[in-house]
Order: C-alpha cells, then structure tokens, then sequence
C-alpha cells in the first residue's frame, strides 16, 4: 500500500511552533514513527505552505497512491480550493489534526471547508492522529 | 485496561435504521468486532435513549474504568449537560461517530456540544471509528 | 387499525395549564372525543415527561401499530433525538399541536426539529387537531 | 356552510407541474373530491397568480362565506400584503398546503407570513390537507 | 398644485380593519378631511390591492401631478419593484404611514423598502399623517 | 401651548458640520422660523451633546410643556436611557430627523432606539421636519 | 426558433430611468437590436409590472415559444412565485440582467429567488446581456 | 413554609467538578448551611440529571410546597420542557446558579430558556446563591 | 461596612414610571427600607442620569466603601464605559434590577455589558432586589 | 483583437472531475471550440492552482491583452487579492462559470468576491460560458 | 504646532486599573513623556469620563489646535456621538489605543465607531502609540 | 537594527493601482522614503503575490531580522495561514496599512485575520505608516 502524508502550511515549523498547542514533535518525529510503526507501508512525505502546490500534489496522487492522508492546518478554514481538489480524485482522502478542532476557539477556526470531502475525519491525538488513519487503511484494505 | 463503550440515542437501532447513513453493521456486531480484535481490553457496552441516565454511566465510569469511547449521537448537538458531565470525571473520553459529521447537512447538525471537552474526535469510518479510538487508547497507555 | 397517539412534557397537566394558550380540555377529555368519534380504531396513549422514555416508546410502536400522532410539546424545538427516532421507524407519523404554531413568538419556538421528518403537520385546532390526523389515516388507509 | 377554496400561483398547473413534490392530482381532481365528500357543503373555488387578485377575493369573501381554506402557495414566503388581508377579515381562514412545509429545504421557503394570522395549518398531506380543513370547519360548526 | 393621494394595499378596508392599530376613520374620511382642509389643491385618490397597478399609476403620474403621497401599506416591507418605480420618477414622494412603524414588533415589519428612495417619511400620527404631508409639499412650493 | 424644542449632540453645528447632509440652516435659522411661523405656541429651545442633561431636560419638560418635539442626532441609534426617559413622562413626544434616516446606510444608522416609544416620527425635510410636528400638536389640541 | 423576450417591473421607463445604472436604450431600441441582429429568430416582446401577469405569459409560453430570456428587474429578489412558474415550465429560460448584479450595493439587491431555476445568468452587459442569451439558444440548437 | 431546593443535572458533583468555576462545597454542604441557617424552614433536597425527572418533581411541587429554588445547571441554556413545566405550576420559582452566568464565555451558555418564567434570578454567589432566594421567599412571606 | 448604593438614568422617576414593570415604590422608600433593615450599615445613596457621573462615582468608591450595589438601568444595555469602570476598582459590584432581566423582550435589553464584571446579579425581586445585594455582602464579611 | 482566457484551480482536470456538474469537455476541447469558432481572435489560454500566479498573469495581461476571460473556479469565493487584481488593471475583465452559480447550494459558495469588479457574469452555459464572453468583446469592439 | 491630547472614560486610572492589558504607565507618565520628547509641539492634555464633555471639547479645538490625538476608550464601540463630532470639524483626528483592539476578544469590542472618521488609526504601543500620532503630524507638517 | 518590510499581493503595483485609495507613492518610491531617513536601519524589501512564498519568508525572517513590518493587502481579510505564520515566529511583527481599515465599507474587508497576532497596527497614514512602525522599533530597542 502507498499512502501520501501530505502537511499544509506552517507544519515544517512544528515542534518549534507553540508547543502548548501542537505538542514538541517535529514533522520528521512524525514521518519516522510512521515508518517506524508501519514498514509495510510506502510512504511519501510532503509538506508545502503553498495552496497551489497541495493542490497539484493531491492531483499527481490520483495515479501514484492508494490514499492521501492529509492535515490541511490554517487551509482547513479558508480553501474551497483544495475542497474541490479532493473531491476532484478518486483515491480517498483521510483529513488528520494535531489538535482537536472542537477545542479552539477563534471564530474562523470554526469553518472547516475540506473535512466535508473526505472519508473521514482524525482530529486531537497529536501524532497519534497520522497514526489512527493509517489504522483505517489498514482496516479498509483488509476488508 | 478497561474501556467503556458508550452509545447513545438511537443507536439500539442500528443496522436497520437509515442503513444508507450508518452502515448495516447493528451495535451487537460492533461490539463482536471489537472484542474479537482487541481481546486484551475488558470493554464494558452500554446504550441508552435517556440523557440522564448516560450522564449517570458517565459519572460511575470514574471511578470503575480507564477511559470511554462516546458516541453521543443525537445529543451531540444538544446537550450541554452531557458537555458538563464529560468535564467533570477525570478519565479521558473519545467521540467517535460512524458518519463523517461534516458531511451532514441539517444545521442543526453543524453544531457539537460535547467535543470539545474530549481528547479527541473520531469520525466517518464506521465501525471503525471505535477501533480507531481503541488504538488511541493502546498507544496512550505504551507510552 | 392502531394508532399510538403519543403525547410528550408537560402535557399530563394540560387542562390546567395557561388555559388561554391550550384550551380547557385536559388529556383524557381528547382521549375519550377520539374513542368516541372514532370507535373503529384501536388507540393507546401515552405520556411522558422524559424524551428518553419517548424514544422508547416510538421504537416500540413500530411492530405494533399501524401509525403514531406525536404530540412532541417543547421537545419539538430543541429535540434532534426524537427526530432521529421517528425517522428511524417504519409506520408513518403525524405531528400534531393544538396551538397554532406560527402564532408563538419565542424565538426558541420558531425551531421545528421533528416536524421534517414527519409525514404531515396540523396546528392549531385544540384537540381537533387529533382528530384531523386521524382523518388522515382513514383516508390513507381507503386509497 | 359556504367555503371558499381560495389557491395561489401556479397551482392552476397543479399534477403537471414537479410531481414529486407536489402529486399527480390536478386541482380539478381536488375539487371535484371536495365536492364528492361533502355534498352538504357550498364550495366556491377560485386560483389566481395575482396577489392583488387574491386580496380582492378575501376581502369579498367576508360578506359571502362562513371560511376561507388557502393555499398560498409561493406567496407564503413573500406577501405581507395577504398577510394584512387575512387578519382583516372576520370569517376563519385554515392555510393548507400539499407538502409538508418543514420538509422543503430552500431558505427562502422557511419564512412563513401567512400562516400566524390563520386559525391554523394543515400541510403535507397532498389533496387530503384540503380535506382535513373542511372537517375542521364541520366540527367547529357542530360545538 | 396637484397631488396623488396614492394609497396600497388593505387600505379600502380602513376603519373596519384592526381599529385598535389603524384608528376608525375609513379612506373616505381621510380624502374628505384632505379637501376640506386644503381646498386650494387638486387632489387624485387611488387605492389598488395590486402591486402593478401600483406601479402603473406612479409611472403616469410623473407627467400629471406634482407630487406623490404614498402609503404602500404592506408592500413597505416586500417590494423592490415600487422601490425603483419611485426612484424611476421625477416628482417627490413623500412616505405616510397611519401607525408608527418603529412600534410595529414583527420582524418582517422592520424592513422598509420604499422609504429610502423618498423625500421623506410620516409616521404615526393617523389620518394625520397625509395632513402633514400635504404641508410639506405647500412649504416646498413657497421657498 | 408650550412646546419644547429639544436638540441632541453635535446640532450645535448645524449649519457648519456636513450641510450636504444635514443643509446649511443653523438650529438659530430654525428656531427663528418656527417662532415666526407659529407666535401663537411658547418655544422653549434646548440643546446639549449630553445625554444625561437631556434625560434631565425630558423628565422636567413633563410638568412645564404641553408636548416635545425631539432630534436625538446620533443618540437615536445608542440610547436606551432616552427611550426609557421619553416613556417615563406623560406628554407626547414626535421625533424629527432632519434628513431622511433611511437614506443612511451606515450599518449602525439603521437602529432607531428612541422611535418606538414617541407619538410618531418626522423625517427628512430639513428644518420642516420640526414644523410638520407642530403641525401635528395643533391638529392633536384641536380635536 | 422562437423566442419570448419577458421584461420585469419598471423596464417600459428603461432609457430615462437612472440612466447612470441602465443605460440610455428604451426597451424598444433592444428589441429592434435583437430583431436586426437575428432576422432568422420570431421574437415575442413582453412587459409587465405585474408579478401575476408575468406568471401567466410564463405558463402561456410553455406551449408557443422554444425559450424564455427573462429580465425580472425587482422581481428577481423578491418572487417566489416568478422562481416557481419557471420551473414549472419545459421550455429552458435564460435570466438577464442590464446591470452587473454583483455590483449592486443594497443588501436586498443581493439575493436572487429566479436565477437558481434558469438555465444559467447573463449579468452586465447592457442590450448586449439579450443579445449573448440570444447566442446560447442558437448554439444549444446547433448541438 | 416548604421550600422545594432542586439540582440539576451533574451538581451530584459538585465539590469535585471544576472546582476553579464552582468552588470546594459540595451539594450536601450546601444543604446543611440552609437547614443550619434557615431552622424554621421546611426544605424538601432533590437532584436529578434527567429532565424528565425534573419536570415531574416540578409538577408533584405544585401541591406540596410552598416556592421553589432551582438550580437547572446545564439544563439552562437547552430545556424549553422545564420552562414549559415552571411556567405550568402556580408556585413561585426563583432561579440561582453558583457562578455568574454573565461571566460564561461559551455561546451556549448565553441562552436561558427557564430564567424568563421563574420569579426572578440570583447569580454568581456561590452557595449563598441559594441562601439569597431564601431570604426573598421570607421576605415574601411577611409582606 | 459602608456600601453605596448606585442607581442609573431614570430610576429617579421610580414609582411614577411604568408602575406595572417597576412596581410602585420610589427610590426613597427602597433606601428608607435599607436604612431600616440594615441599621449597621452605613449606606451612602447616589443615583445620576448622566454616565459620566456614574463612571465617577465608581473611581470615588474605590477608597471610601466596601462595596457597590449597583442598578445602572438602561446603562446596562448599552455602557462599556461603566464596566470598564467596574473592572477598574478593587472593592465588590453587585449588580441589581427591579424587573426579571430574562422576561423582557425587546432585542436590546438582552444584550448585559455590566453584569459580567461584576461579583454577581441580583434581578426580578423589585426593592428586596438591592436587599438580598446586601444579604451578600453580609455574609462575605462573616467568613 | 487579443484575449486572455484565465483558467484557475483544478480547471486542469476539467472532464474528468464531478462530470454530472461540470460536463465532459477538457479544458483543451474548450480552447479548441474557441480557436475553432474565433479564428480572427488571437487567445492565449493558461491556467494554474495558485492563487499567486494567477495574480501575476492579470497584471502581465495588462499591457499585453485587450481583455480577459476569466473563470476563477474555487478561488472566486475566497480571495479577495484576485479581486484586487482585477481591479489594479484596466483593461475589461469577464467573469465566466460553467455551472450555474445560482444553483450550487453549499453556503461557501454564495459568496462572490471577483464577480463585483467584473465588467459582467456569464454563468451557467458550460463551454459556451466562454463563447458568449467572447460575443460581449465582439460587440463592444464594434461600437 | 498645537495638538490636543483627549482621553476618554477611565483612563484617569491608568497605570492602576487592569496593568496586564493597559501597562502601568499613567496618564501623568505619558503626558510628560510627550512633552519631554517633542518640546517643540504646544500640547493641551484633557481626559474625560464624560461622553457629552468630550463632544464639547472635539468641537472647541476646531478653532484652537492644529490636531486631535483621541483615545476614545470605551466610547470607541458605542459612541456614534462622538463619531458625529469628528466628522463635524476640521482638524484631522488620529485614533489611539494603548492595547491592540485586534488581540480583545468580547464581541462588544469588536466594533469601531469612531475609527472610520479618523485620519488613520495607532493601535498596540503603549504610551508609543500616542508618539507615534505625533510622528505623523510632524511629517504632515513637514510636506 | 535589521528590519524586513514586508508586502503582499498587487502592492507591486502601488501607484498605479486606484491611486484615490492607495496614492501615488510605488512600493520603491516607499522603500527609498524609508532608507532616507532611517539610514542607521538595515532594510530588507521583499514583495509577493503568493501566500505560499510570503509564509516562507516569514519562517525565514526569524533568524535574520529584528522585526518584521508586514502590509498584507488583501491577504489581511482571508489568510488564517499568514497569521498562523506571524504567530509560529519569535521576532515581532507590526501591521501597516496604507489606507485607513476602518474606512473601507465591503464587508469582506472588515475581517481581520492577522492583526490579532501582531505587535500593534498602523493604517491611514500612506507611506508614513511604514515610518511610524519603524519609529516603535526605535523605541522598543532603546528601552
């Protein structure tokens, strides 16, 4: 199985960036766990503060991967763009959280525009979340 | 370790109730499934249709059980007493819910009471969503 | 045929209760008008206080009876359970107030939750409005 | 007892117009059941696409019938004007319509001017919401 | 000077209608009380039920009179198409209402089309109301 | 008859501040013409930019004038002591508004606080608003 | 092919009403435009202010006329009714509008109840916004 | 006098649950300090966390005690049900609430649908919340 | 213990002003209760229609009293500036109301700028409103 | 005469992605149909996920192109830099989409932030969305 | 260069009141701050709890100083009074805030009365944002 | 003292672009004004289109700049990934703006969404807004 492990903007900061928030892992932290925990999977690993560029990553996908695992960050409130890139492929789309959405409290981080395209949604146990989704492919392939 | 299974409203009917929404599995079979795949876990099943009488579970789960996977149901959106009851034990509890929650389109469905007062959210695989939130479990206690 | 006329909080009290919006009849004088006018159907009426308890009885009357009039009193506008319970039953089910709804001017009584997935509404004529629903199903049942 | 079946725009379409919203029946089918059910009562039947029209047509009534049942079809949503017309009359007036009302989704049809200054509202029974108002008015003439 | 005494719909029912809020005189009375008073203008009295009608009498009154007073009774709150009919005019309107709009507490009642496009507004003195209009218009003429 | 001329914030400039808006007559030129209009009724003529001197000034007013005739300027939109001050006294009350308020399109222009609890409201005639009030105490004392 | 031209509330001013916003055609100089650009084409030239009118001639063109190019004016953001007799009809129906609606600044100017149930919007451009509707038809024949 | 003190749901809690927002006393030592305070009072102490529970001891009050003092907690911002059965008993009912509802940040915790029928409202003071509504129920008694 | 004892705009008409809201009693009689009831207090009694003198006052207390009870009337509904003020000393605000806050139904009563920095609230109890203020205070001072 | 025709995200996928709202034509079948039917025309046809790229192109079309043909897919509903883009330049801008706007029904897509500093909107005609645009250059070249 | 320095409600007590958002500078500390710094500017320092004083004072400098630095405090999110008297006179206005109003996060914050009518607007410094106000009119000057 | 000025979309344009609202100065224009008179200041002047690369060269600026001066441009009213980028820096970051925010009337330009992560904001002041930020950088050191 190949999955892509695609981060939006700001995430190469992570662990660096308030840690209170999303924890001291840094995104390398994650990819090994990853690989780590799951040598039979073939993971990519990409991560872009670029919208386009997450836009033609989830396209190229289509035709490379088994499904696309996906944290969107600050893109999650604001792209109807990569809404429709999504919903544009035929792969599914898992959509993962460091921190549990429901818990924030700024307005604008009450729209979530991407979720609603996708399988389903992972969302509050820090690097676990990459985990918890990668459980679901598992699952679905087996079945 | 000992997790409580908790569901609520409705969810005695499942399987048979909007099988094209929720999936043809019913609780029984859920519950099968977990025990066969994590038989390491003492899990403890309850359903009910009564508010009161899930805050009551929730309140005696403190003290008997390591942690609870919620999936609130209908009252997810309504419920500020099971909000304030899932803050007041001092166990962790997941939300998990078998529809991907932002795919639902009713307004009265955008709006989630009680998740953010758990750990974290599991929504849109299923069945699976319970098992994912059982590995959240198996990965907090490893580590 | 068998109805289940199914009356929710507060409603044991009608008769008493703010007269000037809910008429003088109580509930067993509703009660005995339907058997009276219509004594070629079996009814059972019901009432409780605890949307729990309704939910039950809504699950229960699906292999028992051939329809349910619903009087949901307040649990109409703040209720998503109960609308999950009737649209998770088979039997057709008709919502019913003896008040004119749309004459209320509580902002919180503008909110029909349960009323979409009904097959029909009658508001607004006392305890005819029972009647009228069962008018509905004979004629149902004629075609 | 003289009625008049008063029905707004584009109900003179009414069985060609989306059938799967609104029946096959044509609103002389309507009609014609009226009058077969309740060959004691007087039916004036009337339909414009005119709001004006519709206005002149209760003012009228006034003098000429015991009770108005309406549909008003799209001017529901829309017309403070019928509005004012019908809480200027003395006869009662019943607001009845095909669909049930709290099934539709549009925004704008979740508006409803009319319905606050009629005795009361009979809707989603297709041509039996018609009847079910005409038995209304036999009972309220029998008390 | 020439003056339209332009009055909308449910007016031709003043003095029968809802006197606790539009007062016992008929339109009738008011027209008198405007010829008696101000016997040096030549008044024009219309009154339609008809939203067009409406809009064809300001359209030809722009070449005939040398000013609108215009009640438009419900249609304040609904119609655009008078809105731009004045806009579309050359003549000042000024706006009379019988009551006090800012007393009326429906919600529907709070939005005012027409008056934005008006000289002015009148509001609350009954009959009155045209009175002062008319002394608006005869100030006018003397600067 | 005494009537009292009240004037609210920033009306001291008139004349000055905006006359696109508001003309260039000072509240002396209009003070002067209503004197010169009507010597027959006693003027008093207050102004002040403080709220809480003209709550003072209405509540005085009460047993020394016959009537207020009220420009609450910017207070119109903010004060809910001025509403309170003007239903606290017995004698009518008529606000005027220089220019018409709903031209205004400022989203915090379209709150009129004080309206709903004066006799009727006068708007958008420059100083003949304040003279068309008048026009309304004559006529009232008449009766 | 044959076409019916539908014109809304207040279009027979077209050319002297606020030239600034629509131009300074009369509706004639469209339609003599229309008839010299497409002399293969048998227009049909209609206007009304009356909403119920306009329903009519809709009902009516269903049988007489391959499509409808329909400018509602005001109508667009106010009838239900209009947006109900265009889908009740077969015939495809093209909405037009002078004016680019995007730039209309009124809040009631922003919500449209016809253009939902057209076959698509041509907004913005003048007569031209006829004549570009005019070429879908010809190319939807084509096809 | 018989006073009914009745609790809401979680408050069986109170003491260990969120001690920052509520304080260290829990429900048994509140209750002690009114019989300690209060010796000539008969008190009746109930809680409950479900609705229909409440309702019912609301409606069993009526003929058994003298006032009530009532304690909804999160039943507050979501029960019309128990506003429907305060508003159904002829006995008093005196809001209270340990913390300062106004001082809540949560948005569903800025709707109250009880305190609106209930005599009046006492807030933020801790246990001596209760101790107040004692005090207006004798100064009540002695007038 | 000295307390003030602040009243906002209009309550110095208390007891004339709209006796069916505000009961009959003037702000003397409700101070003259105090002085009676409380013998060991020493009150001081301010009341001012002006919210800069209000503002003042609060500064003023700080170093002189132990505390505020504090009515601020339609104040507090519209000044930020007065909660500012409260937040800006460090003795105690108890605020207060004669009338039930929750049973008034204007749109901008609902909205409290000052009850959220105080201590807590005191509403619906008329004079016995500003006694169980000081009940409070009482018994904060014991513990 | 030249023309850019500006494609924005996930445009590039057109004919494969959601064909049942977008049709089956590719991007590359659209430019054909133009270059095919416009042969006097010169286009330059691009197209790009990023928003910072399609900005670019417009300011470059600038001193290049005679107007532009712009489709901003997604982004029409959330950016307000391309708004700004459009509006920087100023050679004449439309506006095209292949579905209706007005039929999409997700309420992030009711917002439209470019269509307001477009000359006009075509909407709803697929491929011939772009034909008609092209139609509008046409015609205003000729006058 | 004259400027006026104006401080609205309770700044009277900076440096005391709420030292974790405002500082602990006082009022006295920036004046001399001010003064120590720009020697060469004429400056008049006037604080204010009183809305109608502060009105008074914007209208005298009109003819007294070159300019008006206005930290309107409170006043910013309520006063449309004094928004009217910036917009009355003709010195430009700078806008200032020791906090940045963007970081406040209570709704009644969140709007801005006055800023709009401002020259431009320094938010977040501390007592900096006064002197960067003066910076910019020592540069208007300069020009 | 090392500073970066940031700029984002369609500012390259500066000058060009409605010179009404955003004057006549270029961006270099603003950057040799700023390298005029803060010789001692080491500049670095960077200006983007995308979000992507702006984001980039904010990661980047926090281990080569002592603070950033950022004008977003239209990014300010929809970029949640740009304040996330602000936020997950140590160097400080102060907003400016060339026009005054507060002026602007189109709703989606009242959103701010990176001003609540910054220092402070300077906006109205054209070029000098750039210079007043520079100026608090001053300050800040020499403290």
């Amino acid at each position: 199985m190949k999955l892509l492990i695609l981060n939006g903007p700001n995430l190469n900061l992570l662990g660096e960036r308030e840690p209170e928030i999303y924890g001291t892992d840094t995104l390398i932290d994650i990819n090994y766990s990853l690989e780590d925990t799951y040598p039979e999977i073939e993971f990519t690993f990409l991560q872009s503060n670029s919208e386009g560029e997450l836009i033609n990553w989830i396209h190229q996908a289509d035709s490379e991967q088994n499904g696309i695992i996906f944290n969107p960050a600050a893109y999650t409130h604001t792209s109807v763009a990569l809404r429709d890139a999504i919903s544009s492929v035929k792969i599914p789309c898992v959509e993962v959280h460091l921190s549990n959405l429901f818990k924030r409290t700024e307005p604008f981080r009450q729209i979530s525009l991407t979720a609603g395209v996708c399988k389903g949604v992972v969302s509050g146990f820090g690097k676990f979340s990459y985990h918890l989704a990668v459980e679901y492919f598992l699952r679905e392939v087996e079945e």
